[in-house]
C-alpha cells in the first residue's frame, strides 16, 4: 500500500488518475457482427455462435424446469440455507424500496399525477465459469421481482450446469425462464428477440467486455445497468478500530481483483503501521494471495489530517464500499455525501453486505457514486405523469400558455390551446 | 398521414422500423479532441474554441448578476407572468416527487436502511439560437433545486444575450451561475472543470449534435440525462372526441420537427376522415406550415379492431406524449403500460403539459418509456445503503456468510467474518 499525506487538495489530486476509461473500440467491431446477425438470423445464428464461442453443439437453449428442480436438489442444503437467508434479508430490505405514485387534486379543475409502474421484462445476464455467483443472480433478480416485473428472464453460458448454484438461486429468486447462451450474442437476443429468446425492456447483470460491449451497443433499444468497474473499499478508522478487522476487509475486497481499489482513511498513523503488519500477516494465508498482493501494491494508506478531513477525501471519492470504523459510527453519516454502500461500526464487515445483510451488491463503481445509486427496485419500474383538465382550469392558463408558445415561436402549440376556448 | 389497419402485431410490425440509432462517429473524432484541449488547457482553450465555432471574443464566460437582472427586467411583464406560473406549477408537482429514505429496526442487533442525497452539483445545458426555450430552463434546473442540489450551473452558447428570456427563466429557477460558452467545449468544461468553470456531477439538457456526442463521451466521469430523440405525439380517441382538437393536438408535435412522430389510433374510420379533413384546413394557416407537412407525411392513422388493441399498440409504441380523447379518461389508465406523459380527456392539450401543468416535458422518446422515465427529481438524486450490526448479530449470520463465500471461492470474505468471531 503507498502511503500519502497532506492536505485534501493534494491527497485527492494523486489518487485522481483513475483508470475508468476502457478503450472498447478494437471489440466493437465484432460484437456489431454478432448483433446484427442474431438480429437477422435469430435462433440459427444462436446455434451457430454458441458453437463456435462455446464449443457447444445446442438444439435448445431453454432450461427445462426438471433440470432446474434437479439442480436445485442437487446443491447442498447448508447452501441452499444461506441462499435462502439471503434471499429473504435482499427481499425484505427491497420491499421496503418500494414507492407509489400520486395523485394531486389541490387546484380545482386539475388532476396531476404520477403513476410508477414495473417494466414489462427484464433480461440478467449471469457469466459462466468461475466468476458465475449465486448471490448475485438474487441481488440482480429480487429487486425486479418485487418491482413487480412480470417476465424476468435469465441468460448464462452452456457451461453453466457446472454450477447448480447459480439454477438454484435462480429458482429461489422467482426467475421466470433460464435459457444457456452467453456472450454478445445472448444481449443481442434479448434486445431484439428470437424465434425462442424473448425480447425484453431492460438487461442487467455483469459480464465479460464482449457482454459490456454488447449492452452498450444496443442500449436506447433496451434499458441496461450501470457498467461496473473495479471492486472498491475506503475504510475510515480511528485509533480504536482493530486492525486485524481492517486488514481482513481489505483483503476481502482485494482478493476480487488485481484492479480492486483499496483505501484506508485516518488520522493515526500508528493505525497505520499496525495494520500494514496485520495485512502481511493474514495475505500469506489466503488463496487468492497472489491478486490480493498486486492489488494491495495499488492500494492507499492516507493519512488525514482531521477527521473532517477524511470525510471530504472520502467524498471525493466516492467509494463503491464504505466502511465507518469508529466509535458511534452513525453519527458520522450526515457528513457522507457520496458512497455507494455503507458499513458502521467493528462488526459490519463488507461481505455481510455482499451476501447476507440485504441490501443491494450492486453498487456503483469509480466514483459514480456521485451521481447513481446501487442496484434496487427503481431500476425495475419507471414513472409516468398524467393531468386531466377541465374546461375552466384551461381558459384561467390558456393566456399563459398561448405566451410562452408564441415567445418559443411554436405557434400550433398556441393554437391547439385557443381552438377550445373558441368552438364548443 | 399513412392509414394502417389490421391486427396488432401487423401494425406493430410495420410501426416498428423506428430510424432511432443514430451514427455519432465522424463527429466523435473532433468532440473527443475538443475534450482533450478543455482538459489539458482550461480556460485558454474555451477562449480558442469560443472564437473558432461562435465568432466571439469572449475574455469572460461567468454572466454577472447584474447582467442577469438587466436581462430580466427586459422580458415583458406578461411573459414574466406566465413563466411565473409555470415555474409555480412545476415546483409543486416536483415537491411531491421528492422521497425520503428509511430506517428498518426490525431484527435484533441489526440496522439496515438507505439513505437519498442530492447530487452536489448539476450542469444544465441551454441550446442558443432559436432553439433556446425558457420553458426547457425551469424544466431543468427546478427538480435540480426541488432535489437539494446545492449548486446549479447553466451554461448556454454567446448569443443567448440575443434572449433575455433565458436569463430570467434562469433567475427564476434558482440556477446558481450561467457561464456563456457552448457546444462540445461547455460539456468538457463542465465534466473537467476549468478555472472559471466548476466540475459538476451530472450534465442535462438538450443539444445539437456535438452536444449529444460530448455527453455520451464525458458519461461515467458525470452523470448525463437521456439523449432526446424527435418528438412524439399519439393520440387515443373514440368516436366522441373533437376531430378538430385532434387535429390541432397532432399538428402541436409536428411543428417541432420534420421527424416528429405524429399517431392517431382509434376504431372510428369516420373520425380519421374527419380529422384528415380538419388536419387539412388547419395546417394551411401555421407558421411552421413547411415542417408540419413533412411530419404528418411520416404520421399515421392507426384504424385498430378494437380498444383492446388501441392499448396494445400504445404500448408496443410506449409514446412520449399519450392522449387519451376517449369517455372517462381516468379508467383507462390500468392499461397502460408504456407512456412517458398522459394527458386525459378534451381539454387536456398537451401544450398544457409543455408549458404550464407542472410534469416535467423532458420525457423517454423513440419507445424508451419502456424502461425510462420523465426527468425529475429522482435524476438529481442518489441512493445509498447502510447496515449497523452488533457482534451477536453478525454471529447469527456468520455461518451463512462464510457458507456462501467459500461456494463462491472468496475466501477472504469468508476470513472476514471469522477474524470477528474468534478475537475479542
Amino acid at each position: 500500500m503507498k502511503r500519502l499525506t497532506g492536505n485534501v487538495a493534494t491527497i485527492t489530486r494523486e489518487l485522481r488518475e483513475r483508470e475508468w476509461e476502457q478503450d472498447f473500440s478494437d471489440i466493437s467491431r465484432t460484437v456489431l457482427d454478432i448483433i446484427a446477425d442474431v438480429r437477422k438470423n435469430g435462433d440459427a445464428a444462436l446455434v451457430r455462435l454458441t458453437k463456435a464461442f462455446d464449443g457447444v453443439d445446442l438444439t435448445a437453449f431453454k432450461v427445462s424446469d426438471a433440470e432446474i428442480d434437479a439442480a436445485y436438489k442437487s446443491v447442498p442444503s447448508e447452501l441452499i440455507s444461506a441462499l435462502e437467508t439471503a434471499r429473504k434479508n435482499i427481499y425484505d430490505y427491497h420491499e421496503k424500496q418500494k414507492r407509489s405514485g400520486f395523485l394531486d387534486s389541490e387546484k380545482e379543475g386539475v388532476i396531476r399525477g404520477m403513476r410508477v409502474t414495473p417494466l414489462e421484462s427484464v433480461g440478467i445476464y449471469v457469466p459462466g465459469g468461475t466468476a458465475s455467483y449465486p448471490s448475485s443472480v438474487l441481488m440482480n433478480a429480487i429487486p425486479a421481482k418485487v418491482a413487480g416485473v412480470q417476465k424476468v428472464v435469465m441468460v448464462t453460458p452452456p457451461d453453466a450446469h457446472l454450477n447448480p448454484a447459480i439454477l438454484a438461486a435462480a429458482k429461489m429468486a422467482g426467475v421466470d425462464e433460464v435459457f444457456t447462451i452467453g456472450g454478445a450474442q445472448a444481449i443481442a437476443a434479448l434486445a431484439y428477440g428470437t424465434e425462442t429468446i424473448p425480447s425484453v425492456s431492460k438487461i442487467v447483470g455483469p459480464g465479460n467486455i464482449y457482454v459490456a460491449t454488447a449492452k452498450r451497443e444496443v442500449f436506447g433499444q433496451v434499458g441496461i445497468d450501470m457498467l461496473a468497474g473495479p471492486s472498491e473499499i475506503l475504510i475510515l478508522a480511528d485509533e480504536l478500530a482493530n486492525p486485524a478487522y481492517l486488514a481482513a476487509d481489505l483483503l476481502s475486497q482485494a482478493e476480487h481483483d488485481e484492479r480492486a481499489r483499496i483505501t484506508l482513511v485516518t488520522t493515526s498513523k500508528s493505525l497505520i503501521d499496525a495494520t500494514e503488519r496485520a495485512l502481511a500477516e493474514q495475505i500469506s494465508t489466503l488463496e487468492r494471495k497472489a491478486i490480493c498482493e498486486v492489488a494491495l501494491q495499488n492500494g492507499h494508506f492516507i493519512l488525514a489530517e482531521s477527521v473532517s478531513d477524511m470525510f471530504q477525501i472520502t467524498n471525493e471519492i466516492a467509494p463503491e464500499h464504505l466502511e465507518i470504523q469508529m466509535d458511534n459510527p452513525l453519527l458520522y453519516l450526515p457528513q457522507i455525501k457520496n458512497a455507494g454502500s455503507i458499513f458502521l461500526g467493528k462488526f459490519s464487515s463488507e461481505p455481510l453486505g455482499d451476501y447476507i445483510a440485504g441490501p443491494n451488491h450492486v453498487i456503483p463503481t469509480a466514483g459514480t457514486a456521485k451521481f447513481s445509486s446501487p442496484l434496487g427496485v427503481d431500476d425495475f419500474t419507471k414513472r409516468s405523469s398524467f393531468i386531466l383538465y377541465s374546461k375552466e382550469a384551461l381558459q384561467n392558463e390558456a393566456t399563459d400558455v398561448i405566451t410562452l408558445a408564441h415567445s418559443e415561436g411554436l405557434t400550433a402549440h398556441a393554437r391547439a390551446i385557443q381552438i377550445r376556448l373558441e368552438e364548443e
